[in-house]
């Protein structure tokens, strides 16, 4: 008995986040398990890169998927993405816990349906776009 | 000195690709690697994980962002998204690449801008939609 291919891809840019969180590899860290588990995903790796001057990615590998950030601390800047398979993980609540913890001043989001052909649109209802001001 | 927060995100869902490469761990990271290569993007660090009964997932961290496959064997499929910050790496050419060593039947693909505000959609002339039928 195989999975379904259908899944959920949903991205985030978010600006005007604090450079000194977006440079903090251990906290980031900490922050994507959480949201991993905010979504009711399963880590099963990580991979993480500190840059120089400033900066990190962090990948966690879900038994779903992916769940990614990559941060530019000296633009208050960084670019996450979920993609989890199946229908019973939901990627929007991994992004809406990263809003809430990393506190954008401006958040812009995009979904997208994966694996049932042409890749539509996502409409997520619980859409958060701008949620610190 | 810091980087431009601009990027180029695509992803691709490929169908009716051999169920045998895709269970094929080292193969495929062979080929994500090659991939990198064709981007000219530069391996930082690297993701993999193999399911049971069937599936791979491989994450390549760059030093320009990621590029991630998602394999379902029993279904012929994979999912793949390539995002590269900045304009001198151009993740369209490792989706190509990728087509062509995966060759999958039907090949669909979305672009998105990262890093700029509202995510827009990516128009790229060099888009592949079918190619091996």
């Amino acid at each position: 008995m195989g999975f379904s291919t259908f899944g959920r891809h949903v991205v985030g840019d978010f600006h005007g986040v604090s450079g000194e969180v977006l440079n903090d590899r251990k906290l980031l860290r900490e922050i994507l398990y959480e949201a991993a588990k905010a979504c009711g995903a399963t880590v099963v790796a990580e991979s993480f890169a500190q840059f120089e001057p400033q900066g990190v990615t962090g990948v966690l590998v879900l038994a779903e998927s992916h769940l990614s950030i990559h941060t530019y601390p000296e633009h208050g800047f960084c670019a996450i993405d979920c993609y989890t398979c199946g229908t019973e993980v939901d990627p929007q609540k991994a992004y809406n816990y990263l809003v809430k913890r990393l506190k954008p001043q401006k958040a812009y989001r995009r979904g997208l349906e994966r694996g049932q052909g042409e890749i539509n649109d996502l409409i997520i209802q619980t859409e958060l776009k701008v949620v610190n001001s």
